[in-house]
């Protein structure tokens, strides 16, 4: 089966005919049946399948028991109205990357594992990454079982209805200490490729980045009747505070996001008592990013007491930076090096990804393909048929030099 | 019954122990208790209770066929989180009020009614007064047909799910002939009789008001990856309006609220596709209005273009100022004014009412009870009780003197 075949049969599922978007959210319908293609995949190449205890899929041309083994792959799911390729791609790519080191007659010499990671994005329990955290141990059992989706679904329930055993969940260091090598190939979702004119490029880093819940309490009032003097408006300390982050992340070389919100009441004739915004930043180094939410809570403190408004500022989630080993990424860069057509840029990236989790246990590299309207998380993200290729030759590429030498 | 136990009788109903507010929405279990209430002190007081085609309730003593009736009410349904006395004090007020008229022995020469008008707040429909809207044909059948709540529940099944006729709703101007002046008593929603020292005070106007929906479109993007000068975040161009507002709002002595927001995709880390805010403006002039109105659109024109992000400004509704009954004032002034003990003064207010509704087809008036938070449209709203007795006082003075002489 070709690259461009498989990923026709990908296409339209979970995808939303309003949006153009997919909903594919970790073990809902769509997911199932994304699930179901890659068990489908897997048998049709004869090799070994299997279902993990956090719930990530796996296929084997070798006998992982032997150790070493060289893995690569990523995820199926999506965040709402995501786009096709962030995560797809990486395992279309997987699945095609086989074909052609088949084609070539390479022969292994390491066992060689294709994965795709159950519920990277987080969009339907908040947070991202559950497959290869518990599996790495960097989400514990209890926490697990403590996430809840929307509608007052648990975690457990949701695997239990997909078939799976919420109590075997857990860490896997067994799984992890027989891999010896992760690569995971992703659309990039920025147009650093683009603008330096690459199709491919290797990841350097994964910057710090962080999440922040600003709480800002003030008094709920009639929005016709109450004077500017008596007003107590959450609102007007929420807005400076968006644009103070705009601004001290482009002082700083950073990005700032307040990408969601809650207010209440959230009634049109009736000022807030209560907005509740999130914010999400990274910068390229830890001491970069201290600085940019400094000055963003200082300015967001400055505003609330001017306003008579209670701030409260919340760190929900912290992740530090996440130097890729040096070593791999040394040797995709001499394996691609080889090849004269391709200039391969070493780039960092603000996003978070299985790669990023499991580096913390394993020696991780990533590939990224040009997207060239650097969107991402929205069906405008994009890459050409041409370039998805060259990611699935530099990819053979790869695991023909680490897995086939 | 007394006022106080009047009061201690509603005050439990449709209450949220959470927030302390009220969520009476129309034609909802809490709101049918209260219409059960008023039904209820209609019948005991021996009053002919009817309720009409469009869900408004009434009480009468004398015939209403007889014309030129005299009618006093208001309103029992909330807000979400409302406060106890925006609506039921007017109603409770008017019992106590006839109560007081009684006591007095007072004859009445003309026919004397109470009403409680249906889903005032528009809480649950999204547009405020449908039942004094429809009875004055201020709203037409097939926009009322067309009303839903947020669960997709219509207008017309509501009614009916309360055994009311929704093929019935229309408007009744064979009502409205009948009565000759409206006199709606409301708690203040503002600081103005606290800041004056007075109980009680007259409604002036209502000021001209409005309400715009803002839909900032930009284009949705990975907030940890894509550069601050790819981006067209139409939070940004969001924030900046809200400012705007405040200042054009400040300068023309005007208010201007940005309260409601609805934002897509509206996750942690996603540059939002869609920033849609809903912009409440009230001035004491129609010019002054137009100026507010002007000058925050072309802020945020300005500021859309500026971020790359598209804009559109819908006016969603659109009220003009409401002069209540010069006649009918100046006889509720000359009323009140003969009691040395109560100084009444004349207001002018930015709040819409059924009172305003009905000034269209009748006389109409209002009396305001000062609110010593000036708060409105939440739990902390307040009146003393000795503040609502002297409400319920001028009241059964102006009853007395319009349909007792």
């Amino acid at each position: 089966m070709t690259f461009h075949s498989m990923w026709a049969e990908l296409l339209p599922v979970g995808r939303s005919s309003a949006s153009g978007g997919y909903r594919r959210f970790a073990w809902t319908g769509a997911d199932l049946d994304c699930r179901a293609w890659f068990r489908q995949q897997a048998e049709a190449r004869g090799l070994t399948y299997e279902a993990d205890r956090n719930g990530n899929q796996w296929a084997w041309l070798g006998d992982p028991a032997r150790g070493d083994a060289v893995v690569t792959g990523s995820h199926l799911d999506s965040v709402p109205d995501g786009g096709a390729f962030d995560g797809p791609l990486g395992v279309v790519s997987s699945f095609a990357a086989l074909d052609e080191l088949r084609g070539r007659g390479a022969e292994l010499t390491r066992p060689l594992g294709i994965v795709n990671f159950g519920d990277e994005e987080g969009a339907r329990f908040g947070l991202a990454c559950v497959g290869s955290r518990l599996t790495a141990g960097q989400l514990t059992v209890e926490d697990a079982h403590r996430l809840t989706d929307g509608d007052g679904t648990t975690l457990p329930r949701a695997m239990e209805a997909a078939g799976y055993d919420p109590d075997a969940i857990g860490p896997d260091p067994e799984r992890l200490a027989r891999i010896g090598a992760f690569v995971e190939l992703h659309v990039e979702q920025g147009r650093a490729l683009d603008l330096s004119g690459d199709r491919v490029g290797i990841a350097s880093a994964i910057w710090p980045h962080g999440r922040w819940r600003f709480d800002f309490r003030g008094e709920a009032n009639h929005a016709g009747t109450t004077r500017l003097a008596d007003r107590r408006d959450p609102m007007l300390s929420y807005a400076e505070t968006v644009l103070a982050a705009r601004r001290e992340a482009e002082l700083a070389g950073a990005v700032a996001t307040f990408g969601k919100i809650a207010v209440e009441p959230n009634g049109v004739n009736a000022i807030p008592s209560l907005v509740r915004g999130w914010l999400d930043s990274r910068a390229p180094e830890q001491h970069t990013l201290d600085t940019v939410i400094g000055g963003i809570e200082k300015a967001a403190r400055a505003y609330a007491q001017e306003h008579g408004v209670d701030l409260a500022v919340v760190r929900e989630s912290f992740t530090p930076v996440v130097e890729f080993d040096h070593a791999l990424r040394d040797e995709l860069a001499r394996i691609l090096g080889t090849d004269a057509d391709l200039k391969v840029p070493v780039l960092g990236t603000g996003a978070g990804h299985d790669a990023g989790i499991l580096s913390g246990s394993i020696p991780t590299a990533m590939l990224f393909v040009r997207n060239p309207t650097g969107v991402s998380h929205s069906p405008a993200e994009s890459a050409t048929e041409d370039d998805c290729v060259a990611g699935v030759l530099a990819l053979a590429d790869v695991l023909e030099g680490l897995a086939c030498t």
